[in-house]
């Protein structure tokens, strides 16, 4: 392959003159771009990027790190910070933490050494001592879907409990009394909280917690359907279930559909996170709207403004999830068991 | 951040020395060895990877190209390569190329400058002469989901015709005459023969082919649905409907059945992909299995291969779709009318 020795030799000038034209650096003259650039196209010069990085001190990569892109929600927030980082004319390095916080420290310690110099971080595993520790080193990293203590200014996040709370309330004021919660069973905060609201609704509402009526599965359609199995394997008189995401929601869907229990007349179900296999499965599920794109993008525009040193500005960054009534909640008896008018919004 | 300089000084040792060190080389003493890497930890030196890189004259990275990362198939095609990479102590750069020539070249081009040894690349918008160029300056590049004209030994590729014409035969062997095809509108190789195979199978078993009968839209939930739509408007008698990928028929399918036509009693669907959507949507899919992850694991280890000079197995790298039997086809009248005797497997 040709050097940047080659380069200027064919082009006629020194290899500080052609470096200058490749780095666009000023003080070239017309005469030396135009000869170093046919050059580089004669010889099919590529200027290094490495070498190029070395120089600009920063490549021109966006680092992000997910639990596993393979699933849907991570390949819709890979996509949303793709898209803004195309518009910058910049790359994604990608690296798959798994809610481990061996993985999560590697996949960041390589997107480190890769000298990316915007980093948008999903970390489950890792611990917020960690965190802050990198973020001290790493100006423009940022994280998602977590509030780090201390780096609340640099973290984009959902607000996990409320949106469980919205779709435990929305079964309650259809009547519903008898309602199950099918949960992640990763150890993260998602889990926690969301599970939380689940149980907070109920108690708010004056309705009895029932360990019992909680299944912890692996968030992805098979755990779903394996968290029903076993709701109807305690036979338990359930006319709802809410669930950890809208995966789960279409394995326990499959499953009842298959036993023929009719959606949503003999059972009623929530998912979270209004992906599109939310309006394409049957009957269109009912679901808590995860705002993952603009929080993408929120979380590039922030990690450059880090390294713009520009200001900050100090609005809140934990968004709000919303209810999206499609057709799996059925309004099975009047709402006078409970006084809905007296309820805080 | 400290410098080999800071490292070489607290370590007592020269630079050279330290660099050796950093940089695994033989003949450094243990002592050395010892001296630096206390320094190292003590001073939070980190080795930097566009240093050795320029000096390894290769990264530790695996380079994708991708249509879209959000697509779920290529999800789970990225999955498939990122765990062979993680098994390597390798991480993966990838890069979008939306089915558009000049952004297929760009991320190649980044992805070089990155300096990938290794390069997966899904390609449907450049011509095979390109590929042809840059794979010849990039030894450890291979394709996949594409046959590129002279370089037959570095593709991983799926036989999509095979795989259409196995689930119209299917159809069409459940007594099937009048079948409708959804097919994506991306001009790439992919759909002409997934629609060569559909046409083909109907014109093997002497069944007219209809152009009215065919619907083109995006290749995913939206775009099965609207398809649908505009099948069902033509008012055609259609008993069944084979489909360019799952997502499409999960669309067709919530369309049909939100206007109460049952399947597979009214109308019956095939997929194709066999994702795992296709086991959650209801009834669960027929469909066709697209082997991605042993695909994805190929074309990493036929890049190694490459990457290290070892001769190439002349194996065939065209791999076979096969018919996954759910519950979407209902067997409509008896086969009198074609036999199947004679036909050819």
């Amino acid at each position: 392959m040709a050097t940047i020795k080659d380069v200027a030799k064919a082009a006629g000038v020194s290899i500080a003159t052609a470096s200058r034209v490749i780095n666009k650096s000023p003080h070239t003259s017309p005469s030396a771009i135009q000869a170093v650039q046919l050059a580089m196209n004669q010889l099919g010069y590529r200027p290094n990027a490495n070498a190029r990085a070395l120089v600009n001190k920063a490549s021109n990569t966006i680092g992000v790190v997910v639990n596993d892109v393979s699933a849907p929600f991570f390949g819709a927030m890979v996509k949303a910070i793709d898209t803004v980082a195309s518009e910058q004319g910049k790359q994604l390095l990608i690296g798959s933490g798994y809610h481990n916080s061996d993985k999560e420290r590697n996949a960041i310690e390589l997107l480190l050494n890769s000298q990316c110099e915007s980093m948008v971080v999903h970390s489950k595993g890792m611990s917020d001592e960690e965190l802050y520790k990198l973020a001290a080193e790493i100006p423009g990293m940022v994280f998602i879907n977590r509030i780090v203590a201390g780096l609340e200014d640099r973290c984009v996040a959902l607000d996990n409990y409320k949106g469980s709370f919205l779709a435990t309330e929305h079964l309650i004021k259809n009547g519903h009394r008898d309602i199950g919660y099918i949960c992640s069973s990763h150890n993260i905060t998602d889990a926690h909280d969301r599970l939380n609201g689940y149980r907070d609704a109920l108690s708010y509402y004056g309705l009895a917690q029932r360990d019992y009526y909680i299944e912890f599965e692996e968030p992805d359609e098979k755990g779903g359907e394996q968290a029903m199995v076993n709701l109807m394997a305690k036979n338990i008189p359930l006319t709802a279930v809410a669930t950890y995401n809208d995966y789960m929601a279409a394995g326990c869907m499959a499953m009842l559909q298959e036993n023929e229990i009719r959606i949503p007349e003999d059972v009623s179900i929530v998912g979270f996170d209004d992906g599109l296999i939310a309006r394409y499965i049957y009957p269109r599920l009912t679901t808590i709207r995860y705002p993952i794109q603009i929080m993408a993008a929120e979380a590039v525009k922030l990690s450059n403004q880090l390294l713009e040193s520009q200001s900050i500005a100090q609005q809140n960054r934990l968004f709000l999830p919303i209810l999206v009534r499609r057709s799996t909640v059925a309004n099975i008896i009047p709402r006078t068991h409970i006084n809905t008018e007296t309820i805080r919004k």
